[in-house]
């Protein structure tokens, strides 16, 4: 039996939220569902039901695959500059879909929340998460909350998952990728990193970094459709560009170039690392993505990406050489020198 | 930065295990990828393909509908008689896929672990859900994982949604329902919230209750091929028979009658239930389905459970009347008592 007296329930979460009794129907009636607002969480079920005729037929009768993702988001601070869980925790399923080449179809979204946290706070990110889905044209289908006791889950945790569609035209792989082919961005990269440094006060710098965080699926449904020869993509979130650079390269017969003085740094992330020591390449992006793109598309790449907000620094950052899986830095001195990734977190709790 | 020293990281979880490194790379391919052991998860993508065209072809071109469904598991403490949050996270996941008509295609997971968890006590998690996901045929086939600082997320919360098919021919759903159809139950009633209860050792009573929990697709896969008129059905977990059975019924013209008697409790879940003075239709199942089907089709119903192992204690426990949206409790000294859910939680983080 729990009691919680002195808690005014239309102000606080509390444990009963998370219970499945009345509290719990009412949560998610007059808050989660008339947030999210679509006619799939109307029916308040414990699933949802997606027509599957009406997928095929949507997208005129092209054979295909569906993808199921899933991430979840612990991110500490809640809110930062350029976004808070919410927003990130559609950004990084979308994105996660967009990388395997997929249109986003719905998302569920579970919700780990601590007892005694604001409603009003809640209601903010679950706005967050409805607004971003929107603007991909995804819905928030289904779901569940979770409440668990004061002093644990540090306010909310969000684990979402995701199920797109990708045509079976879209061949996209590690094995593509040849010699020769560039390596592309759609702009600067290490600011969702340094963001959430510069907002968490660890350091007491005085630096006015945004969060990139966005969703990519509309500029990377561009890309597929207008490109023929995209080998490979990824977004680089924890680890960087590093990460999936070396992942990519890993136990092949290439080499990922990158030249240090094409990788868009903003400057006031570029300051951050400098003063800390860290190299941008590391820091976690939450919208961006890497192509392994044929050399002779690679300007139609950046031009198709500077057609989208999110892709007006769009770069070619480096190449694919022969070489033993290493991923090699070429610096504006004319040297180069391997990269290896750290072996740790350099932030725990960004994403 | 975070620094580490002191801790063995072969034994223990590590902030680094979530941060997108090495680390991370490791924990993934040798453990989480090699207990869940499918193709899908071989490739190490953020995202897995399911191949649209096998579903539908599997399916004899019945045309379809997809469902998607999530939960979230906090529950405390993480193993108990008869599971572990493992076993119950794909078990909660399958039995909401179950109750929409629907088998399940795939799942995914994500795991959100406390920094200095033992690797051990997370394979054995995982190995649970893996060896429950094959008991039904069906593959984890993604996810990610987050680690959180000590003192944080209780060991382990884990989020695992499902993708299901279910084909145009089910109709299920409250509408559906008529005066005069039976409800059924497939076995005994509030194992898995007294299992609970007794495992946390809040109450010093030496009861031996195991939990239910258990996946239903298959004993709710032959109902629904065999029995033509089912009108619907839904798991009871979170407030008990009585929960679901009042959504059932809200704002309907009618009532859920419950016989008392034929209610299948057994004796050491009665006996807990009696010292504490909890009704166990309130009580939290994760193995129970309930059913409202035409009055012909209830003895079939019943011997098409008994078939199988989670279906030997099936019963018809109530019917439907014209009413007024109550869920109204028949005793067997021939009275009748409106019952109301309590607003609150009898026990939070059951599930």
């Amino acid at each position: 039996m729990v009691m919680m007296q002195n808690i005014d329930p239309s102000e606080k979460i509390l444990l009963s939220h998370g219970s499945g009794g009345k509290a719990t129907q009412e949560l998610i009636k007059n808050v989660i569902a008339s947030i999210f607002n679509n006619p799939y969480l109307d029916e308040l079920e414990d699933s949802s039901v997606l027509p599957l005729e009406s997928i095929v037929n949507q997208h005129v009768n092209i054979p295909g695959h569906l993808v199921m993702t899933q991430d979840s988001y612990v991110v500490k601070p809640l809110f930062f500059p350029g976004g808070d869980i919410g927003k990130l925790s559609v950004c990084g399923t979308v994105n996660d879909l967009a990388t395997a080449g997929a249109i986003p179809l719905a998302l569920s979204v579970g919700l780990i929340i601590e007892e005694g946290f604001e409603l009003e706070t809640l209601e903010k990110i679950l706005r967050s998460m409805k607004q971003t889905a929107d603007s991909v044209g995804v819905s928030l289908i289904t779901g569940d909350t979770k409440v668990v006791e004061r002093g644990h889950g540090d306010g909310i945790y969000i684990s979402t998952a995701g199920v797109g569609f990708v045509s079976k035209d879209v061949r996209l792989g590690k094995g593509l990728v040849k010699d020769g082919d560039l390596i592309l961005i759609n702009g600067p990269i290490g600011d969702h990193e340094a963001c959430i440094m510069s907002a968490r006060g660890d350091y007491s710098i005085g630096v006015d970094i945004s969060s990139d965080c966005a969703p990519l699926s509309e500029l990377v449904q561009a890309i597929i459709r207008e490109v023929s020869d995209v080998r490979w993509m990824r977004d680089p979130t924890r680890g960087g560009v590093a990460a999936v650079l070396q992942e990519l390269v890993d136990d092949s017969e290439f080499d990922a170039l990158i030249d240090e003085e094409s990788l868009p740094v903003r400057e006031s992330t570029a300051n951050l690392c400098e003063i800390l020591g860290i190299d941008p390449i590391f820091m976690a992006n939450e919208g961006k993505m890497i192509f392994v793109v044929s050399p002779g598309s690679a300007e139609k790449c950046i031009s198709i990406m500077n057609r989208f907000e999110v892709g007006k620094g769009a770069r070619i950052i480096g190449k694919i050489a022969k070489g033993k899986g290493r991923l090699i830095m070429e610096t504006a001195y004319g040297t180069s020198r391997i990269v290896t990734l750290p072996s740790g977190s350099q932030l725990p709790r960004i994403c």
